[in-house]
């Protein structure tokens, strides 16, 4: 028995399963467009074999541990090092073991609907995972991995993939996009400008940070003006290294308008390390208003990633350090929050900001309004815990309505997980298949709109809203 | 093809449509109750033929407006003239041909739905809006808003309207309906006392509506007793014009229950001008209890529209006014900020207040709750934004297991967009019936239950709440 | 015809509805695990005939009379008797025809599901409850009522309980546990320790409670070492009666990790009853940390139910007391709430904190990353107002794709109202194996999952997390 129906996700009921198979027919093959997410530039850059089951599928999944973890299995078993763990990381093959022990826990999640795909589509296995199997299952994916056609670059011709953003800190020096620029495959990997740790005075070593971002400008990142030339000058490296947008994860979504002395006065009150909770909010808030006013003169499409409480668990961050599945979303606020940005640069067509939720509340009382009236906003994609059938269906439902299919940019994969990647936008595609199918069967839309609209929403929106061309 | 299917909103699942058929069959004739919108009561009391169909269909509308600016389209395109604006008006036409060539943009929004049911039902056009037909659609309707048969009584009579409340002003002198009182046509246009102007110190031009308050009705409107014997006054004019309801659209919920010397300070404050944003909240906080206070002794049904950030584009305010689309809802809280009108009158039954909400998350947590055990409240339909399928079916499913469906006071079109009322509450109705037929089908309500609450959620339960007999 | 429908709360899509039933069949006959309610321990202890029809379902059931009442039936009328009330308080018999008066007001929500399984199961009544049928079922239930079948301990063993843990204040003497350990009866009927009127510094009589604690354990409740000490003792008795498990009904989620001097002086302070709100909020927060750390040596599993605002309604909290439909939800915060105490327990296996809500907008956005990473917490089921059809859908819709269905508990009825017990089971059952059926239709969960999952949901994961064996 397959791993996957081909009519997973489709709604149960027969006419409208039909509908969404059509619909699903127009979009199954089209190539992936992919302008957010987090593989590695330097898989593509080498085009070396990935390393072991483990290291590929696991580890770098935070989705995964978080939930192994949340039911007792320590981070050592999974194998992670910690600081001042004493028991031994485990291998590979028994990370995979544990892993395939506790594989029930992901039922009904969308890891399940993943790594079946990844297993079953990618892998071509037919069992299902189980401790039993664990042990075959590691065999033949590590197996295949060692093969020609498991090279990175191979598997993203075969993932047909279009376009593929990479994320990157605003003083990586994008040695590996170089590398891809100046090499004769014609795959499109492309960066993203991330400057929180330049822009975010609370960022762990916010002060060397803007020490090496002077050394890499030329800037004196110790004046208000010096450190803004500075960050214009990486935003036009990483364009020349491919890059058509930003994104920044704030904690919130405050944005601010100061006078370019209080902006100043600020700005020096940081530098001299005497922030306050308060200052460190102000002078994000006050950095998102500047991107966007750049944005406005160099073109980058400006993403917004705020609402999460980074780090929640002191003791896994102090021995294991960031992005270890303890980070927590909060409510977020968008109205008052973007109003100074808005007031500024919100009318404007040739200005995009794409914004972002972990705060499944503001679909509808903030965002949809928003987007639904501001040229210059669009609304990203379920995002992170919401990037599954149920969340993205929510979105759809709550935000359609008023912001319409066309102030959305499509999908995300939003992923470090490479091998994952035509599972979920396969899983995007399905549910806005049968979003779309239930709004035909309901005759809320004639069935040719929403064949237009399915193969706009599986690509066509994402290379606008993002400037893939 | 006809625009608009038979079956439209129903459930695909056959049982289920077979049931919702049978219960909108029971109220799909019903007379229209629409005890809560903004028409204007000048065309049924002149009669005379409605303007243009963009005049009468696009510019009023802003679902419409916003929807269209949100995607690039200038406000001048469709027909609206700002100050400072240096680019031409639009004419009509080229309006209504912009409105065609974007009309793509609303696929899946009740704007779809609501301009289909005009086009379909009441101008009987059958093709498709596209930039092609255009012209013919501006055509068809221009010439047949010079009929006789278009005349706001005839469209009145044969939208089959019940009741009709329009909402005013304060210091509006009602005229219209006072002409409409003395004229033989049975059409019945009430009005609606809607006094944010001269209860909210940060309206526009607060200072002159008292003012003008106090050469109105006598009262010396500089003294709090003054003040409230004006309102009161103001009231009286209203019911005499055959208002049954008063409707206040503030910020938040805020109420307040100061001792009469606490009030009377504060508004010394408000009325010297020196409003802090703390008092003009706390004002409007304790005028509401001051209005529930009159209420319970003039019999008028109180409704409360909160939570719309208003005119939050700065600078279309400052160029196009109120009203252009860029009303944002925020976050909403009702339990304290209720509980000093409540502690007062919340135990009345003879008092009754219809709460609305834009913030969703409400609907469960707060206002079912609320509802379902203060003998005064009743929650008022999804509004505005959630005026939508999935918004009406969002708040039955969140709001009827806690405050079952008679604490819910039926539909509201709450619209300046006359030839759009049959096709909402046809929307509503519809809607309705899809949530009953599921219940049926799941054997959760038996089906002349379903039948009975559908006939009292089209138009009884509007008229017990809002007094209309 | 039958008052239940065998497929009631089955989806009506023939295929999910085939699943769902195939799934039910394994669970409908399970034994019952209710570990949280608040049934009368003294029923099963004396096993006395209940009440009258009125006295066993109607006045205990807050659910129905803040519905009657929200319709203006006064509570006199529903058999309460007030502080000051000057009409009679009405008879069993006439409170019960003022119920079935009223019984549409219960369309669509869960009490008419509940009541018509007691009806129609318990007492093996087939007519519907109206104003005509009111008396004969007052004649039948009274009738039954009488009869040996119907003593608690015969209705507990025909319901099928496995497990029934009531609540008890910390100072309650626990006689009718203690009687019921000593006999030989076999039902399981536990205690649950709920110390809110010793740790909430706002609870009525909280000076009174400490004085009584203190003479209870022999302890001195007038220093911090001597409360501890005292709720320690207590813990310990309610341990020797059955408990496995504390609850905390506070009015947030917050929590605190003081120093010990600061908590002693914080004590001092809240012992001198000069405790401010904001003191005794983090009075409160402090004490639920150490009852995380008293539930780390004594291995009592922990809840939290926090977000009710209690007695919001003045008038009936002063005639009526505590209880009386009154208590309404709030907006609810749990991510900086309660990191001081996760950030000391949160990483163990050991402890178990087991969350609930009345905020729904937290299932996705706080509660299930939450319980997804840390390995003390889980998910209590949909609570209060949403134990019901659509809520219990709601919670594991918005849970379970981050949380996945192992960091939840299973079912908790949370009642008084003995009788419903097995109806709310039987609700929850069918809800989770309509939510299981959907994810089979869909190709999202194998039905061999599914049905271990319905199995698992029905009692296994509440005796794991209960500690019940």
């Amino acid at each position: 028995m397959s791993l996957l129906h081909p009519d997973r996700l489709f709604p149960a009921e027969p006419a409208q399963r039909a509908i969404a198979r059509r619909l699903f027919a127009e979009v199954e093959h089209l190539p992936i467009v992919s302008p957010h997410g987090h593989t590695d530039p330097a898989w593509f850059a080498s085009n070396q074999p990935f390393d072991n089951p483990a290291a590929l599928l696991i580890q770098p999944d935070h989705y995964v541990f978080r939930m192994l973890y949340s039911q007792g299995v320590p981070l050592h078993s999974i194998g992670l090092a910690g600081q001042g763990e004493t028991e031994p990381v485990a291998t590979p093959e028994a990370v995979w073991q544990t892993f395939a022990e506790h594989y029930h826990l992901f039922r009904g999640t969308p890891t399940d609907l993943w790594m079946r795909h990844v297993f079953g589509e990618v892998f071509g296995i037919e069992e299902p995972l189980t401790a039993a199997s664990a042990a075959r299952y590691y065999a033949t994916i590590d197996t295949a991995l060692r093969t020609e056609a498991f090279r990175p670059r191979v598997l993203y011709e075969r993932f047909n993939i279009d376009w593929l953003a990479t994320t990157e800190a605003p003083n990586d020096d994008l040695r590996h996009h170089a590398a891809l620029q100046a090499d004769p495959w014609p795959g499109r990997v492309i960066t993203t400008f991330r400057p929180d740790p330049v822009l975010d005075p609370e960022f762990e070593g916010f002060d060397d940070n803007l020490a090496t971002l002077g050394e890499l400008t030329g800037e004196d990142t110790q004046s208000w003006t010096g450190y803004l030339a500075a960050l214009e000058n990486r935003r036009a490296y990483f364009r020349a290294h491919g890059a058509t947008a930003t994104d920044h994860g704030h904690p919130t979504a405050a944005t601010a308008d100061l006078s370019p002395a209080e902006a100043q006065r600020l700005f020096e009150r940081v530098r001299r390390g005497e922030v306050s909770a308060a200052d460190a909010e102000l002078f994000r808030a006050q950095m998102l208003t500047e991107m966007a006013r750049m944005s406005v003169h160099d073109g980058m499409v400006m993403q917004l990633h705020p609402g999460s409480f980074r780090n929640h668990n002191a003791n896994i961050f102090s021995r294991y350090g960031r992005d270890k599945g303890a980070d927590i979303p909060v409510r977020t606020s968008y109205v008052q929050a973007l109003k100074p940005l808005l007031d500024r640069f919100g009318n404007r067509s040739d200005f995009t900001l794409i914004l972002f939720t972990l705060d499944e509340s503001t679909y509808s009382r903030e965002l949809s309004p928003l987007a639904g009236h501001y040229p210059c906003l669009r609304l990203g994609p379920a995002w992170w815990f919401h990037d599954s059938p149920q969340g993205m269906m929510r979105f759809r439902e709550q935000a359609t309505e008023t912001a319409g299919f066309y102030n959305t940019v499509g999908f995300n994969d939003d992923t470090r997980a490479f091998l994952s990647i035509p599972a979920r936008h396969d899983v995007a595609r399905r549910v806005d298949c049968t979003f779309l199918a239930r709004l035909v069967a309901e005759h809320r839309l004639l069935e040719d709109e929403a064949a237009e609209l399915a193969v706009d929403l599986a690509g066509n929106l994402a290379r606008q809203a993002y400037k893939l061309s």
